[in-house]
């Protein structure tokens, strides 16, 4: 019987289900209610992390100081986490998290990027805040990448490090690869955060489970944007029952993912045909929005804009290669 | 590239989920809509089958005739299947649905009472009808048990023979086991039909299919009672990514599932903790109402009474044994 922990990013990865919009007495109740069930890390912020709430990524609702205390204050036993992008979080909001109590800080990153994580990794264990690292579209490289990648991370100081399937595209058997990768490469735990746009997020981190990944992602309901992340409720269970430990109480988890659909999100996550056709393609689903507007206007199928984008190997900041793509297929549907 | 043949039972176990009121253009629109989309079997009816409309399973807002007289006229290609559970059907149904010019009928009944379908099964091909045999809460019987009933069903003319997942209990294991063992058992096509309780539907199908079934059952937006069945245009594609074939249109079945999103239910089916905590039990979800209703009225915790159903491996039809169970736990915490 291993011991697995789960990370539950249900207040910062599902606010971009709701374009940011958490308060306070959504963050605190839904705080408290893990921490009754004994969820070992709760994670907060904006969808982006620290310091991403500006009018490009979406104002969130209440500020990144008002999320750390609010939550913190809600907690006895379970850790608070935060993420952070570098770029959109600096060296100043990372001391702000730290005077707030965070005991687990993220940092992430492209899945070749690792480097832009070294000075906050090193900033963090200078504190003596747990520093974990986690690499984004993690499809998008090969197991051998990753593995050597995680290795880059554990040096820069990382205490754990992991993979986001960001892009919902991996099928278990693609998990387990990369999760054994770096789990022969690293003496750290490895951590596994699925999406659920294949609807294999919970068969996926189950196979990280089996590959060696010790900290697991899930979310309330799947709690996210689109097909949303792992189901925390169900990924629970399942893990318990196929041999693993978690610590947690079944039924006190419950509770919480009831409250979790009551108060934070207008309905659970849905797996619509963009989130399939991002997630068949490996593109950030992300892109959604604007893929949607300029297909629209150019008259072509934003399905056949994610796949192409696919082809294209697009990552997260690209977004100008959505232009480029409706404008050629445009001109071909022309031709 | 091993062919697999997609079933699907939108409009007949999606009613679940709306008491039995799919009406007539709703029928008609997603049985065009699947049709055009090259679906080889589009499965209607009540949810419980051909003759179940009754005040006890409820009335449905149309008539078997007229269900099965507008899907027959809806498809050009795609070939009509219906399900029937002895005993909610009989013999006189089944002579209306060959009228109707059924292809593909299935006959559905408990895992380890095949005996059951004899009679219908005979009847079928001597009608020159296709017969199918589904064996139902599956995870109750051993894969040897699967196996010999199997092969009774083949022994009475069976010419396809599977199992449903009815309780959402199974993990990707369990099936390949218990499909491999029935495919070796049997020389005709096996079946999967899954449910999503633990948010395993879609990687239990493929689980299904690599252990050598061929014809695997998928709803639009997992369309059915509870959790739901196994969403159909995310197997598809995964099934095809996975190396097998089925001849389907994506892009035509996207569009099918939004219509059935749009048209068919109030929402996308939900995984609720009832449906997880019955999945996990491995009882039949059907009981929720009853396990609420009298849950309620003793002040007894649902959960509890579906763990304890489980333990007794009560089956659908013995509804009885709820009052005992709830009577027992209340007794219990009285004391």
């Amino acid at each position: 019987m291993s011991a697995v922990v789960i990370h539950d990013p249900t207040l910062r990865d599902g606010q971009h289900a709701v374009r940011h919009q958490l308060g306070v007495a959504a963050l605190r109740g839904y705080a408290q209610a893990a921490d009754a069930a004994g969820v070992p890390v709760v994670e907060v912020g904006h969808g982006n992390g620290l310091g991403a709430s500006s009018l490009q990524a979406g104002r969130a609702a209440v500020s990144d100081d008002v999320m750390l205390s609010t939550v913190r204050e809600a907690l006895s036993t379970s850790r608070m986490g935060v993420f952070m992008l570098p770029g959109w979080g600096t060296s100043d909001e990372l001391r702000k998290a730290v005077a707030h109590g965070t005991d687990v800080v993220r940092v992430g990153v492209h899945c070749t990027e690792t480097s832009l994580a070294e000075r906050h990794l090193e900033f963090l264990r200078e504190q003596e805040t747990e520093a974990h690292c986690v690499l984004l579209m993690s499809h998008m490289a090969t197991p051998e990448e990753l593995a050597e990648h995680a290795a880059s991370a554990v040096g820069y100081g990382a205490q754990a490090v992991g993979i986001m399937d960001s892009a919902g595209h991996f099928l278990p058997g693609d998990v387990g690869e990369r999760i054994g990768a770096m789990a022969a490469a690293v003496d750290v735990p490895v951590i596994f955060h699925g999406h659920n746009n294949l609807g294999m997020a919970v068969a996926n981190s189950v196979a990280a489970a089996e590959a060696g990944a010790r900290i697991i992602d899930g979310c309330a309901r799947g709690f996210g944007a689109g097909a949303g992340n792992t189901q925390l409720e169900v990924l629970v269970p399942v893990l318990e029952r196929t041999g693993f430990t978690t610590g947690i109480d079944l039924y006190a988890l419950l509770d919480a993912a009831e409250f979790a659909e009551r108060e934070l999100m207008p309905a659970p996550p849905v797996t619509g045909s963009l989130s399939i056709v991002s997630g068949l393609a490996g593109v950030f689903s992300g892109f959604k929005h604007q893929v949607l507007d300029h297909s629209a206007r150019a008259g072509v199928d934003p399905r056949d804009v994610f796949f192409e984008l696919g082809r294209r190997q697009a990552i997260a900041g690209q977004e100008d290669l959505i232009r480029d793509v409706v404008a050629e297929l445009s001109e071909k549907a022309g031709a």
